[in-house]
C-alpha cells in the first residue's frame, strides 16, 4: 500500500476572517465523519508503522498483529501501548531518534527537544508533512482564541530548541499574524521594550512569565500592563491559565478578557487541548489528526468517552511521520466535559486533573492532587492557594480522611476558620466524592519552593 | 496594473541532490535573460512602489518620475537614492514599520530587528512572498555551501528577532536539511553538548562564535572539535571566513575545507553575497530578486560593473511587498571580481572591502582601512593582525605617505623588522596604488578593545 504523501484534508491557506474556525470543514465533523475518517487513516498509518519502523515492527509481531489485521476502532486495544520508558530506550538504542522513527534521514527537517535537565533531551524529528500538520493544530488553536492577520504576536516561550519556539512562530506565520519572535531568552526588560516599540496585539507565554511580566511593566516602561492594550493572553506549559484565581489576575492586570489555556506535550504534537472562547473545559482540535482515548491507569482497560468519566489518555498518531505513537500512554489524567459546547464544536472537551504517578487511591477512589488544589483555590479569596495533603505513608493508597493543610489568605479573621473548614470539606466531598480532614493553617506557613510546591508529604515531614 | 503576488519563478521545491544549484534555471540565467527578468518586474515593482507606499509616491512626485516613464535599467537613474537616515525617519513617523511599508498589516506575517544597541531597533516586515523569497535565497545559499537534506543544521546565531534567527532556521526547512535552532542564546557550553548529542553536519554562526566553540570544545566534551565531524562551517555577520589566516585557522580546529562566508544585511534580504565552493569572492545569489548596482560613493554617479572596479553598492528590490527598497545606499564598498567562475555561475563576485564612513582618500585615491587591513593580514604569521592607522588630521582626506603601525607576531625577531616593513609598504603600494610608511611595533603594543579595535586614529591619540 502506497503512503499517501500529501493528504488533501490539510489546509495550508488563512482561514476565513469572519470565522470562528480556521479550518471549519476539519473542526466541525460530526462524530461518524470522525470517526470514519480515523479508522481509513489508521488502516493507512498502521501499514506505514509495520513498513518503516523498527520498533513498531518488533511490537506488532511480538502481539502478532498484522496490519491488514485491522478493520475497525475496537481492534486497535489488540496492539500494544506504548511507553515514555519505551520512547528513551528507543532513542538510546539508535541516536538521535530512535529506533521509532518512521521516516528516513533526508525526509526530517526539524528537530525539537525536551527540556533535559537530566540526561540527555528527549529529541523529536518532524518530516515537512508533519511541520505542515503542526502548524495546522496551532493555527487552528489561535484562531479559535482570536488571533487573526494583522495581529502582532509576541512569542515569549524559549525559541531555542523548544517546541514552543520555532514551531510556534512558524505556526503564527502559517496563520497569517505577524510573527514576532521575541523568546523567554530575552527576559522581562527587553521584552516589555519591544512590546512597547512593536505593538503587541497577543501575547503567548507560560502563566509564570505572563504574570512576571504584567508585575515588571511599571518598572520597566512606566505604565501599568493595561496601557500595552494587549488583546489575547494564551499559552500554556504549566497549570494557570485554567486556573480561575490565575486567570482573574491576570486579566485585571493585563486588562482583557481574552486569557486562554493551551495543552499539549512535546512527543504528541499535533494533538492540541485547547480553550474555546467559552472555556469549560479544553477542547481536542486535531481529531482528524490525532486519536485520543481513555484508559483505567490501572488495569489499562478502554473507557468510553461521555461526558464525566476520568481517566488516562493515550493517543495515537493518524498520520504523523517523523516520530510517529501509537497508543501512547501520557500519564496524564483527564475529566471529559462532552456536554454540548456554545462554539458549536462537536468535540468533547478534556481537562487534565492529573498525573498518574502522583495519583493517590482513597478506598478504592482514584484521587488526583491537582484535583483537590482546583476545589480549594476556588475558595480564594479566603484562602493563599497554598496546600499540602499529608499521607501516613507513602501512596498511592490512603486510608479516608485525607488530611490537608489549607493556607488561609493573610489576614483571614481566626473566628471564620471553622466554616471555611467545614464549607471546603463539604465542597471536596461533593466534588471528587472523598472525605477529608482539613487543618487550616495561617498565611505564610506552608513551604514555598522555587519551583512546583510539593503538594503530598509524609507525616513527620511536613513544612 | 495588477500585482503579480506569486512569481512562478520562485521555487517551493527541494532541489536535485545531485545538482550543484539549488535553483539552476534562476542562478545560471545569462545576463542578457538577467537584465531582461529585471526591467520587467522593475516595471512592475515601481508600480506597486507607486500604488502602495507612501514614501515612495512622495519620492516619485518630489522627482517628476511617474512609473509610466520606467524604459529600460538607465530610466533607474532618475529616481532618487533612499538613504538608512530615511528609513530611521520613515519608521520615526510611522511606528512601527515606517512610512515605506508598502504591504497592508494583514499580509506581513514576521518582523525582525536590527540589534539596536542605542535607541529604537530598525524593524523589518515581511509578507509571505517576502518569506517565500527569503527562504529561496538563503536555500540557494547553503545548497550551494553543500548542504543537503539529511544534514543536521545548527543555527548558532542569536533566534531572537535577529534576522539570522528565524528565517535561517526557515529557510533551512525550505531546504529540506534539518534544521537545529540551538542559537546563540545557549552558548558555548549548551551548545557543544547539544552537538555531541544530536550529532552535528552543518555548523553556522558567526566567525567569533566559531572559533570560540572550537577554543571550548575540549574543555566541555573531552575531546577536540574535529571529533565532531562537522562537514560545513558557514556564517557571517563580520570579517572572518573571508579572511585567510581566520579561515584556515578555523579549517585546522574543525578538520573540514568547507568553510564559507555569506554576506548581507538586515534591509537588503533577499539579497546575498556568498561564496561558490571556489571561493574567491562572493556571487550576488538572487539577480533575479534583487538588482545590484555601483556608484561612486563621492558623485553618487554610476560605475559599470565590471572586473576590478570598486564602488558603493545600491540595491533595488524587485519585488519584495512589505518593505521594498529602491536605489538604497548600502555605504558598502565593494571590489568587482568578474572574471568567469569555474562553478559555473555567470554572475560577478562582490567582496564588501569596506564603508563609506570610514573610508580615506589619499591623494584622490579612494582607501578603505579593511582593505589595509587585509593586505597586512596576508603577512601572517609575521603579524599578529592588529594595525593602526595614525592621521595627522580627522578624514577623509590624507596626504601621502599613510602612517602605519603593524604589530609583529610574538617572537617576530627585531633583526628583521626593516625587511618586513619594505615588504608591506611594497604590497600596499602594489595592490591599493597608495604610499605607506610603517612603524613595526612589539607585540601587545596596540590597544585591544571588546568590540572591534579602533584602525583609525588622530596622531597623540594612539595607544
Amino acid at each position: 500500500m502506497m503512503y499517501v504523501k500529501r493528504l488533501p484534508e490539510v489546509r495550508y491557506e488563512e482561514g476565513e476572517i469572519s470565522s470562528y474556525f480556521w479550518n471549519p470543514e476539519a473542526e466541525l465533523m460530526s462524530p461518524e465523519e470522525t470517526l470514519a475518517l480515523q479508522e481509513k487513516k489508521l488502516r493507512m498509518q498502521l501499514q506505514y508503522l509495520f513498513d518503516k519502523s523498527e520498533l513498531y515492527q518488533e511490537k506488532f509481531k511480538r502481539a502478532g498483529f498484522s496490519p491488514a489485521d485491522f478493520g475497525n476502532l475496537p481492534d486497535l486495544d489488540l496492539l500494544p501501548f506504548t511507553t515514555k520508558q519505551e520512547l528513551r530506550k528507543s532513542q538510546e538504542e539508535s541516536l538521535p531518534f530512535g529506533r521509532h522513527l518512521a521516516a528516513p534521514l533526508d525526509k526530517v527537517i526539524r528537530v525539537t527537544t525536551t527540556a533535559g535537565t537530566t540526561g540527555r533531551p528527549v529529541v523529536q524529528a518532524y518530516t515537512r508533512n508533519d511541520v505542515i500538520r503542526r502548524n495546522e493544530s496551532l493555527s487552528r488553536v489561535l484562531w479559535n482564541f482570536g488571533v487573526r492577520p494583522g495581529d502582532k504576536v509576541f512569542n515569549g516561550f524559549a525559541l531555542s530548541m523548544f517546541n514552543a519556539g520555532i514551531p510556534f512562530c512558524t505556526a503564527v506565520e502559517n496563520l497569517g499574524a505577524i510573527d514576532v519572535p521575541v523568546g523567554a531568552e530575552r527576559r522581562a526588560d527587553g521584552f516589555l521594550r519591544l512590546a512597547r516599540d512593536i505593538g503587541i496585539d497577543v501575547l503567548i507565554a507560560t502563566p509564570s512569565f505572563v504574570r512576571y511580566l504584567g508585575e515588571k511593566c511599571h518598572e520597566v516602561l512606566g505604565f501599568p500592563a493595561t496601557d500595552l492594550n494587549v488583546r489575547v493572553i494564551c499559552g500554556g506549559g504549566e497549570p494557570g491559565f485554567d486556573l480561575p484565581g490565575v486567570r482573574e489576575e491576570i486579566m485585571a492586570t493585563w486588562g482583557t478578557e481574552h486569557v486562554y489555556d493551551l495543552a499539549s506535550m512535546s512527543d504528541a504534537h499535533p494533538n492540541s487541548f485547547a480553550n474555546c472562547r467559552f472555556r469549560g473545559g479544553k477542547h481536542q482540535v486535531t481529531p482528524d489528526l490525532v486519536l485520543v482515548q481513555l484508559v483505567d491507569p490501572q488495569t489499562g482497560r478502554q473507557i468510553e468517552v461521555r461526558d464525566g468519566v476520568v481517566g488516562e489518555y493515550i493517543f495515537t498518531h493518524l498520520d504523523r511521520e517523523a516520530c510517529p505513537l501509537l497508543r501512547y500512554r501520557t500519564g496524564d489524567i483527564v475529566r471529559i466535559n462532552a456536554k454540548p459546547c456554545e462554539c458549536g464544536r462537536p468535540t468533547p472537551r478534556f481537562d487534565i486533573i492529573g498525573r498518574t504517578d502522583d495519583m493517590l487511591i482513597v478506598r478504592g477512589m482514584n484521587v488526583f492532587p491537582s484535583a483537590i488544589q482546583t476545589v480549594v483555590g476556588e475558595f480564594a479569596p479566603k484562602v493563599s492557594g497554598a496546600l499540602q495533603i499529608v499521607l501516613d505513608k507513602p501512596g498511592p493508597s490512603v486510608e479516608p480522611p485525607l488530611n490537608l493543610k489549607v493556607e488561609a489568605a493573610k489576614d483571614f479573621p481566626a473566628s471564620q476558620e471553622e466554616q471555611l473548614k467545614n464549607e471546603m470539606e463539604s465542597a471536596i466531598h461533593k466534588k471528587l466524592n472523598v472525605r477529608s480532614s482539613i487543618q487550616i493553617v495561617s498565611y505564610g506557613s506552608l513551604q514555598r519552593t522555587e519551583k512546583k510546591s510539593k503538594l503530598i508529604v509524609i507525616k513527620g515531614e511536613e513544612a
